[in-house]
Formats: structure tokens, sequence, C-alpha cells
């Protein structure tokens, strides 16, 4: 019987983000679905880069940045994810360690690079994602360290790890040792466009041995192939043990054992950039979970954490979340 | 006889800053000198980086800084400085010429890497700079493109440059080009430290070639090896044809023509990262001067570029500074 060492232990693409400013015409010109993410080629991120306007790079990567937050809310955060030897894994690698969570897979050496996102940001603070994978898609099994994830209380895995077929049996292993474990499971479905891409699979996860499931709006409607948001909580309050449901705005939705919370956001006084706003409510969520908070105390925890991301550029807590959640009386 | 295309020409260091927050006995552990820059070799900048929170990479640079900041005032820019053919020199290349900034400096292959700067940043927001060259020792006076020289109103040089034997000369050799077609040269001291490095030489350029001397207050009065502002003003105020004094939190003082005019601050809601004021304040300046503004209007736009660019992470402005400067009346 492995000791718990780890609150949450994250596996995802190691990615460092790009962040640069534009209009919608310029989404519109390069094919850029709007706050979605899209895969590209190192073509097309080369040709887009060059169109673009000043840039900031700063680490990212959707469940490495929810290790971030858990980390900053004073949880234990591991992260399993793959960066090549080079200036982007350096960059990477120091800030997740930096960050305080643990980070030990090895970098592959003379390969494809470490992978990176554009991350074009328009007027409203909404932000869409040009992401090439680079070597990301490395990671395969030999990578997954069941010690590592037999140490943690949660095991989170985000839904852009189906687009790789390797990455997939990764994901598969993972979950194997985690529930052999006796460990919960935690998924978040990434995007409505990763969701169209496997939803059979991800359907059936859900049903099986998925513990806790994030889902925005689009992400859980597309799920369930419908329109309205209502009828898509009501099919995930069957097949799914416990959800956390995030509709911008209108804040988000929990359901789990019977019952439904509604929680609201947490006002900002200005939307920056929404980049990591899904990541961060899941750290704080998982935080108030993995720490014995209840449903509705989790859900003010995302929703803090949330708050504080988007007020800022990048996705990555810029003030240490433990003090907001202390100032609010969240936590003790 | 060659057209002006550019209103000012930088010459200075490549660089891309690595931003962090620490607190300032990190600074006392690792002997950084709070507030300013220092040079340091590759193992120093690697054990610095090391012991650091995480950071954030942008585009920086003391001149490059202040060319950006001409262009988002509506100016016409143009730089010089040395890259290398890396990840780095990629990022710096793309932010400059992003910003439209005329770069055209071929990157250096194969040897040392893209210099960037460790600047930690305490809770009061001012910044202390840790800077590994690299390949910015690189540049020559083969890199001095005396057709961009003659095409620029006004040359731009950053006293850090003296640092390097090599670059000194192309310096000098900027300015002899300058001087010969006609056009003005402008000098930032850059750091008391720099100074002390290099009086004589600084005193001997400012008394012969310099038309437009930046300083602020500690590297004036280091300068003149006094403690007291007024003196050194005073003695500037005969060596110098015009110069722009900046005191911090007191504004700025201009000299010049037999005029003297006491430029306040604009107050700003937080100052979060001091990082670029320096430089900021010498791109309105420039940018007034260069668009024949009077003295104290172009002392207004400096100490409004000054305040933007302190009011967030990073020294490259945020929103264009020439819808602030037309808001402000500053420009029609």
């Amino acid at each position: 019987m492995t000791d718990i060492r780890y609150d949450v232990l994250g596996i995802g693409n190691a990615i460092v983000d790009i962040i640069g400013r534009c209009d919608d015409a310029f989404l519109a010109t390069h094919g850029a679905p709007k706050g979605h993410m899209r895969l590209v080629d190192e073509q097309t991120i080369s040709t887009l880069y060059s169109g673009m306007g000043p840039g900031i790079e700063i680490s990212g990567g959707s469940a490495a940045n929810t290790m971030v937050g858990i980390s900053s809310l004073g949880g234990r955060s591991a992260f399993i994810g793959k960066v090549a030897d080079d200036e982007f894994g350096r960059i990477f690698s120091h800030d997740i360690r930096a960050a305080n969570v643990a980070f030990a897979t090895t970098p592959t050496v003379g390969k494809l690079p470490t992978s990176r996102s554009l991350i074009l940001v328009t007027p409203d603070g909404e932000r869409t994602m040009n992401t090439f994978l680079g070597v990301s898609t490395d990671l395969d099994q030999g990578e997954i360290d069941a010690d590592l994830i037999r140490a943690s209380a949660i095991i989170y895995l985000e839904g852009y790890l189906f687009d790789r077929p390797d990455a997939k049996a990764a994901f598969r292993e993972a979950m194997r040792i985690a529930k052999s474990a006796g460990r919960k499971v935690a998924l978040t479905l990434s995007d409505s466009f990763c969701v169209d891409r496997h939803r059979a699979e991800f359907l059936a996860l859900i049903n099986d041995g998925v513990d806790i499931l994030f889902a925005n709006e689009s992400e859980i409607t597309a799920l369930y192939e419908t329109n309205d948001f209502e009828t898509a909580a009501g099919h995930v309050a069957r097949d799914a043990r416990l959800a956390a449901l995030t509709r911008s705005a209108k804040g988000s939705v929990i359901l789990g054992s019977g019952e439904r919370h509604e929680i609201p956001i947490e006002p900002v006084s200005e939307l920056v950039d929404s980049t990591g706003a899904g990541d961060l409510y899941a750290a704080g969520f998982l935080y108030g979970i993995a720490t014995g908070h209840d449903l509705s105390t989790s859900g003010h925890l995302g929703s803090m954490a949330a708050a504080e991301i988007i007020s800022h550029v990048g996705a990555r807590p810029a003030v240490p979340l433990a003090e907001l959640a202390k100032l609010r009386g969240l936590t003790s």
C-alpha cells in the first residue's frame, strides 16, 4: 500500500503559451475558431506567429495550469507531461517546479520541439488557441509512473490527451493503475471540438471509471449532442458520479450524490484574458474536494481561482491563491 | 544626401527579459544590487533562475524598449542589436518587428545564445536586473548600417554598450556617421554602476557630441560624483546641450537652451513593475522632440509613457500610446 503524498496528480500536455492580442478579423482570416483550441502543424503556427502582434511567453498547458493552481492554494500536486531538451522545455520545467509542483518527466533529446500554443486574445478578453503539440506527442505508457499515481489521492486527466493515440493508451493505463489502487480519477473534456472527435470514448469513460467530470457548457452540450444546457445536465446527472459544469458568466453547476449546487462567478473589475479560467476553476474545485470541503465550498474555491486568472494575462496565478481563499473565509 | 526615413534609430543590446517576483532577502542572498543592472555569466544566471519563482518571458532591452515605445506613439523607429539564431532570438526579432520597428540585424549562428536578463521584481515594484549578454557581445562595427544611421533624424545609444569594447567601437563609429550626416545623437547613461565604470568617457562624449542626454538621479549624481541632485543638474546644464533627468516619484527635470522645465510624474493606481520606466520616458521625450513638440510637452509625453509601463509587468506597452497621448491632449 503506497502512502498518499499528493492531493492531485495531473497528466497532460506540457505547453508554453505565447500570448498576443489580435482582432476578430485576424482569427477569421486564419480560420481560427474563436474561443476554441485547434491543433496546428509547425508551418501553420509559424505563419500565425509571423502575422500576430508582440507576444508574452508564459508556461501553460491545461492540466499543468490546474496543478499550479492547486499548489498555489496550498495543496500538494504533481504533473506528468513531455518536454524537449530545448529553451521552451527549460522554461516549462523551471516554472512548474518553481510553483512547487513535483515534475520529474524526462525531457526528450533531439527530436521534436517542446509544445507551444499561440493564444490570441481578442478585445473582449476571449482566447483562441492554436497548439503545435511537438514533443508532447511522445508521451506514452513508459512515462506513466505507477508509484506516483498510487501516491496521489486524485489523478486528473485532460481530454486533449485523446487527440494522440499513444497518449490515449497512457491515459487508459493511468486510469487502470489509479482505480486498482483505490484512487479517484478526474477528467476534463477540454474543448467541444475535442469532444466531437472522441464522443463515444468520453461517454464510455464517464460511465465506467471517471469519479469527477469537468466540462464547460459547450463541451457538455457537445457530449450529449444537444443545444440545451439543462438537457445535457440531466444526462450527466445520471451518467457521472460527480460533475462540475462551468457556464462562463452564469457561474457553475455541480451535480453529485443527488445534489445540485449553483455557484455564482466571482465578479472581476476587468476581464483581461480568459486563458486558464476552466483550468483554475478545476484547481479550486479539486483542492476543495481533496482537502475535505463540501461541494458548495469547493465550487466557490473554483470561482475564486477562475476570477483571479482572468483578471491578468496568462494562465498561472499572479498571487498566492491560499491567501485569497483565507480572506474570503473559504479556508481556515 | 540620404532622406530621413526614421524619427529615431536605437542601438543597444537585444535582450529577452525573464521577469519573476522575489523578496528582498533573495536579492541579498545572491548579491544582486537592488534597483540596478549587473552583468552575470551563464553559470550565475542559471543559478539565479533555478532559485527564483515562476517567470514570464517578454522581449526587452533598454534601447529596444524605447524604439517600441516610439512606434507605439506613432513614430517611425528602427533598431540595431545582435541576436542568435535560437528561440529567444526568434522571440526578440518577432516582437520588435510586430511592434512596427524596423529591425534587420543578421542573427549570429551557432555561437553564444541570445542575451537574456533575469528581472527580479520585489513587492515594492522595484526591479533588479541580472543580464547575461550572450551573443550581444558580438555587435561590432560590421553591424552598423551607415545608410540607416543617415536615414534617421536621431540616433539613440544605450550606455550599457560601453561595457563591451567592441560595442564601444561600434558606438563611436555610429556617432561619427550621424554627426557627419547632420543627425542628432542621444545617449542614456543606463545605470549608475555603468556610469562608475565609464565616467571619463561618458563625460567626454557629453561635452563632445551628444545632443540629448538621458539620466536618472542616481546616474547623473554618479557622473558628477556628488550626492546632491541640484549640484549635478548645475554641471549638466553647462556640459550638455539638452538633458532630461528623471527622478522617480519626483518627476523629471529638463535642461536645455537656458531653460529648465520641471515635469511631474503621471500618477498610477498601482506600481506593478518599474521595468522600462526610464526606457519609456525616453520614448515619449524623443518622440516629442522628433515630431517638433516643445520641451515641456515632450517631457509630459515621457511621463505618460513611463506611467503606462510601470502599471503592468514588462517593458513593452500594453496599449497603443498614441491613443493615450491624444486622450490627454498632448498630441493632435
